[in-house]
């Protein structure tokens, strides 16, 4: 880890009053501003929010400008940067069947203006990535839309929205966050694959990365590491968000490496490695079970696992057991071209190798044994 | 369903012995050219076929002519087409690590050899679309591969064999068939996602499509619908693989219609509506406790219950009540432009409107609840 | 189906204002009264409750009697009855670490204490059964609570209500409910199974049985009709929840018949055929899209999916193919004793056999069709 | 971890050959003596056995006593104790319909006869525990079995090998492992609750047990820990088998605690504190892309991290931070009784506290980043 890495946590993070789908909330709100001190006190580098985290929705134009100013001052006083702005389009009853996807255009007029709002108010706070997420964009009820229209309505909110960005003049860069369920019964764009589909499919692609997110990808039980390789592989990475989930629930949100310490591991490494550079958001909350003092321990906890894995990954791949594992893997190899102006002719006189070919073992049980104790500290 | 569709079935799935790894075959193996007649009589367009299924590794050039020119005269006599070929890059055990993304240089350019004899067969055969199922292309251990190699090698696989495929002639289209895992703990390209993204990144993009399978969107508890739909929006759906599957579950390949009956009504309508041309492909096998005969009662049954769906399909769109729900729930509407010549200020503006917005319900219990006693039977 | 079924609706169910964790509520809250006279009018039998679904958390003794006679007076008018009482012990913030197994025995003790008055409060209303939904029984934590403690606590819990229940001359029995997670990250009895084995450990097992949930047992992609038919094969089914969700995904309470019409039909025909004389309750809640005429064809559409499922179950076994097919798989000779009175020898002898065992088939793959046939009203 | 656990092996794990539905082996046959001696060198207590891992399903008789002595005298040269037998009645095809709750009577006839010759191998072997595990007794039909009358011929199987072994003399006691689906459909007795009940059905319940699986349990969801608590708590653990699985998938069988660390520590602890004195029995086998060098290295790891998780799990318990979490979560006051001698009047009102008791927090979050910070091994 050639530098301190910059976390982030979102407003509505450590905001969280413990409310769920059976029980009302357990912790009274924070103040966004106490929230911006407390995490500059505990070592964050920024923090990111929903329009509504700030401004409650319904405020005046003078309320708006009040609440920003004094965000804005807390901000200085901290050095605290603003990681990511994103919109609210989940929260409000109207976007019940949708924001850019509702089947009522009105509806869909009034998500993309919303968002223009909050594209300005991440342009005044320097943010540098607008994410999306499009947690109202899906059914219970699969004739109610066809995929099809609903994807081509997805497609024109975003090109809409990136022109009017960049005719704002802002430099922010924007991100797809990915969701399979919940609090619809199927979201549109479920997986960072379809996310990255997408994007390629827009008029400005190279505006608009992803934004995966550990529970998310985890819910529909697929490699987080191996879906943000992908992303790094095509050059979209833009945004992460940071937590825990165990596979095949409901949205967990847990503090980051409260679950799957092997995969977050695997995580950490891979986004070292490749020297992204972008915050590391934390977009998880405290237990319900906790009180105030719970909160900033989740917080502190985030920071501090992020920071264990990481100097478990350097131990790792500076171990010389390790290192000759890998060999004894190949594991470089697959860095090497396979055909180098072959021709034809000679790479299928290659496939009757195959039985000679299948005679080596690749390690892989050393190799995971080893991750495994340096993960656990007796190695 | 303007014309009969073109039902086609993969030799393997009804040539299944119905082994699993907790048992032996119950089955004795069926003549791939019996196979041909059977299913003609039985009703199908054609057949598909991995290049193993008909000519056994390891057969000699003299036994490979005399085997495949006997399954041509089974396809002249019946009249039968190939609607897809495909090669096995995952039952030899040199392919444990991996076919194209292998850390064993050698292992892959045995792969790509091995698929450039397939593509020729596939030729021979005149299969309209070559399918790549990357089964092994995956890891059980996060640090075995790193997931941008891995991709980065399966690209060049699939340029390579694309200019093959063109050099020689061909008029194939290629197909990406995307699963989440099994065998592998975790496969590259898991999701019909991954794969369409995968695809904009090669050379010959307009080349390769994808071959989503119910099942394996399904293990992920995705959903299929929506992921053909993505497809489909992109004009991408090359080919596809029927059968059925429940959620979080070892790789089923159920007789289609087996599981999800509503979901597999909202496939078939959408490929219906959406005018898919291609081969309606069943990849599933019979259950291990059937005899030969109930191989064949399986076969049928696929059939019957697409035809049965798309039926259902048909008369849900003609029902007067039905098409009073989908105008109450805006169906239609969503398939209207959002923006058209808008300036920000008027969207920014109706975003106000939102509480009067919430007011509307979208009679999606009506609508779901006439999908359910359409399929039902009893309106 | 014999006679009409007796269907009850818990007043939280129709009464569900449609918020979810990441929205606020999209429909007014209904009163209770008014809920009794629409359903009774929709064609219900009764009723279900939680204590607060009736007498808001707070209410003074006066008020609480106000609202009981209203309510009873509703009752009287329309005929309706209940079919079970429960209590709420998950909405308040002080059952965040548990109820009867919270680690803080203040809380236990007033979980207990509230129990008691919504026994009274059902024994009051003539429920037949009391039922125990434990969802703030769990853990996010594993270090939390030591589960041998915790079933401890659960089992005095229910031991001591039950004396009470007994003690005031209630007749109601008490049924549990199981559910895998949400709201806890693992919560305790989490199957059927776990349920009935802890029924079995209580000083009254007699008086308690088991409460399943299609949702909750599905959750965790269980079979339910297997869960309920262990629950029928102990005598065990005093209470069932009905309703519909989609395997490893957030509890999601669809309308009965929403998903897997297949399962759904498995259920009623088992609850039929087993002559199962209980309420049939459904536990489910209208989508978040819908106004207040969305909620009554949820409820209409809860009934009349039963009554075509029951329908079809008749038809299915009515059916002459299907007789033969039942014959031809030998469903039952399932029924019939193994062994009786033979020594261990001959039977030792018999294993020998399973060679010539192996050559039959069981028909399943038409067995199946058949009823995917009825299911679909094409036979 | 007062003295050293005795760790064992199945014959079928070691010698796994790397088969799987979709590929041939990649190694060889081990010869079970062979595997007794490299585990004897590798520190493992014992082994385990299916009959037929040991004598080849069709063995005569002479054949089988040749077999067995070879193998007594490899037990006895290197002391290693045989910790469970059990039988294998999922590999011949005329178990295909299941064995136990086979349609056919013959089927099940035969298998009761296998089972009784596999109890005297165990016998003959001095295996303690003798274990079922009912891999085929399940449907993928709904229709092709009543549950009810599934559970009563397991339960008369059980009932009468149960007779049968106590008959000879033996005192083995058995034990029950439950699994949800693979290779059937749906399995009877699917989870550790399933199995607890049936056992407190049977004719002799206490000589009957549970066998629990990590990957069993895990591949529906369901937290393992909590499940092997159930059987703590009940007197009823008495075999477990050590694996590592993913949520939702195939069954996966991988080294201990290669996946989900967290969790393989609250087993460890939990096994560790209840002062479990059976086998630590690996149920587990090498990725299919080793080689025999790779099989060593994979039981070898699995003994390495037992040992690695029970260290941790003492350093935890000792560690002042932990005691004092542990007290601010009031982890003892569970293990407290809720009510001694109160009236019910009494705990009524207490009831009334519960705005009072909401007010404090659980510490959980800090307790669980304790526990991440022992395992990492950074504290």
């Amino acid at each position: 880890m050639p530098s301190e890495p910059r976390f982030t946590f979102g407003l509505w993070t450590v905001g969280n009053p413990g409310r769920d789908p059976f029980g009302d909330p357990t912790r009274a709100p924070l103040d966004p501003a106490d929230s911006v001190r407390k995490l500059a006190e505990l070592g964050a580098w920024g923090v990111s929010l929903h329009d509504n985290d700030l401004v409650p929705w319904g405020s005046s134009a003078d309320e708006e400008e009040r609440i920003v100013s004094r965000f804005e001052t807390a901000l200085q006083e901290t050095g605290l940067g603003v990681g990511m702005a994103t919109t609210n389009l989940f929260g409000h009853p109207a976007f019940k069947d949708g924001a850019f996807t509702s089947n009522d255009r009105g509806v869909r007029r009034a998500a993309i203006g919303k968002a223009m709002r909050a594209i300005d108010l991440g342009g005044r706070l320097d943010a540098e990535v607008f994410v999306f997420w499009g947690g109202r964009e899906g059914t219970e009820v699969g004739t109610a839309k066809d995929p099809r229209d609903a994807l081509e309505r997805y497609r024109e909110a975003i090109d809409v929205l990136a022109d009017y960005s960049v005719s704002q003049g802002f430099s922010m860069t924007f991100a797809i966050e990915p969701k399979p369920n919940e609090p619809r019964g199927d979201i549109f764009l479920p997986t960072v694959g379809h996310a990255l589909h997408f994007i390629s499919m827009l008029q400005r692609p190279e505006m608009c990365g992803v934004n995966p997110e550990v529970a998310h990808e985890t819910m529909a039980g697929l490699s987080f590491h191996h879906g943000v390789g992908q992303a790094l592989w095509a050059g979209k990475l833009f945004h992460i968000d940071l937590n825990a989930q165990r596979i095949g629930r409901y949205d967990q949100d847990f503090r980051f490496g409260a679950e799957d310490l092997k995969e977050a591991f695997h995580l950490v490494r891979l986004l070292e490695r490749a020297g992204y550079d972008g915050p590391r958001h934390f977009d998880a909350h405290a237990y319900r079970t906790e009180d105030a003092e719970g909160v900033w321990e989740f917080a502190r906890g985030c920071m501090a696992t992020y920071r264990a894995l990481a100097a478990a990954a350097e131990r790792f791949d500076a171990d010389p057991d390790v290192q000759e594992a890998l060999a004894a893997a190949s594991v470089a190899e697959l860095g090497e071209p396979t055909v180098g102006g072959d021709d034809a002719e000679t790479l299928k006189a290659e496939a009757a190798g195959l039985d000679a070919l299948a005679q080596r073992g690749y390690g892989n049980e050393r190799l995971d044994q080893l991750a495994v104790e340096v993960l656990l500290g007796v190695r």
